[in-house]
């Protein structure tokens, strides 16, 4: 069976995190060789793979009418891992357990974008339900920026038994919530083995997975919307959680590239 | 001259706000009288607007091919303001000031998850460049949920010269920018009169924006996806700051909707 990744950010990732098998490298005739194609070209002949080039329109078929930026892979599917890895990442990095937990999201864009999020603070896992709820599709990882590439990312049939089963390994979970009478995100203490759970847009988290966090949280909101996306409110938790861990990690004199 | 609100967010908090002139309510025909739709209608109805029912043919006309979701409001221009109106409210409301300013952003979609943000945390206007940045398009209306509606927003030619009369009012800039030797947002003081500014995607802040700046900071990274969207940093940033104000202005016990 194979798939395809689309874009070039997500293609690039995708060659260089090495976790598929890329079967084809396609470009889109008349995309310019430059900058980050060049990059992909480089990766690609590195690992021994050819690159073609095929008509705009045979890629806007493979891409289903995504916007693809000319560049297509043809490869495996998406590598899922086990539960157990992320305690063994954890145990390997010396750190407390950093997990992120979706519970039925719907949005790719909001997935893609959470998932690029939960990679720069150096999440050791993320664990999706496997029905319902987005799975990791051409469309998340293009969103995520190729970002889950990199990512563990572990599939359940039940959050409610895998949430169970991360507290006997003395995990904690945080939901987020809206609502009164809920902590207010800086009051808690995440400087602990952590799970950050999100609920679906819309609905919130479900009564089941609400009733088996260990505490919920919620960010303040003074505004005349008063809701956020999803997608916001998961980065801000994951930031508030991995500055409470005071950056651990973080090579302060990196240097990267610009905002995006 | 008169220009279009769609999506039915973005329709209702034009209604609510009550800053534009609403010439037209229009619904699609077949769209279903419930849940937000009669919140729609009731509002109409009690600013004494006649809701129209029209062809979705003629709607997707109306809002450009966009997803309007059945609702389109035609209505007066976006109603900036001075950015004398920015001092006024933080002195009526007892604040030290708060201001977002955009640098050349272009994605209608950041922008628009930026200024939800931006009205979640009760700044006191949003300052953006009228020229090669987006302005306050339907799109952007729409991508707010409506969050734009409630908020101050003042177009300047120059950006820079801003910047100054900001820094005239005793307003510290802070800009957001990665890269070595950067200062993490935790470690500045943002508990003063305070402006954040934010580069477009791609290239950042400008550098003569970024020297017209008091300090710049960053947000630590340590994916392997070196950037993060200038919305998700905007996001980060502007809890950072509302947090070193201790979440001045919220009602704690405010009861609210689910998170989206």
């Amino acid at each position: 069976m194979s798939e395809v990744v689309y874009g070039r950010w997500a293609s690039l990732e995708t060659l260089r995190s090495a976790r598929r098998e890329v079967q084809q490298v396609l470009i889109a005739e008349g995309a310019e060789e430059k900058g980050i194609v060049l990059d992909i070209m480089a990766e690609a002949t590195q690992r021994g793979l050819i690159v073609k080039r095929i008509q705009r329109r045979m890629m806007d078929d493979l891409a289903k009418g995504a916007n693809h930026q000319g560049i297509v892979l043809r490869v495996s599917p998406y590598p899922y891992v086990e539960l157990e890895e992320l305690f063994v990442v954890a145990k390997e990095r010396n750190e407390k357990p950093f997990i992120l937990l979706l519970d039925l999201l719907q949005d790719p864009q909001n997935v893609g974008t959470l998932l690029r999020v939960a990679d720069s603070v150096g999440i050791h896992g993320v664990i999706i339900q496997d029905r319902r709820g987005v799975s990791v599709t051409p469309a998340v990882v293009n969103a995520s920026s190729g970002a889950v590439e990199h990512l563990r990312i572990v599939q359940v049939t039940n959050l409610v038994t895998t949430m169970r089963r991360l507290k006997e390994e003395n995990i904690w979970l945080a939901g987020l919530d809206i609502g009164p009478n809920i902590v207010p995100i800086d009051r808690a203490d995440l400087n602990i083995p952590l799970g950050v759970v999100l609920g679906s847009e819309g609905e919130g988290v479900r009564r089941l997975v609400r009733d088996t966090c260990d505490m919920m949280v919620t960010l303040p909101m003074r505004g005349h919307v008063e809701s956020l996306n999803v997608a916001t409110v998961g980065a801000v938790a994951l930031y508030a959680a991995w500055q409470a861990r005071s950056w651990e990690g973080w090579a302060h004199a990196r240097s990267a590239d610009k905002v995006e």
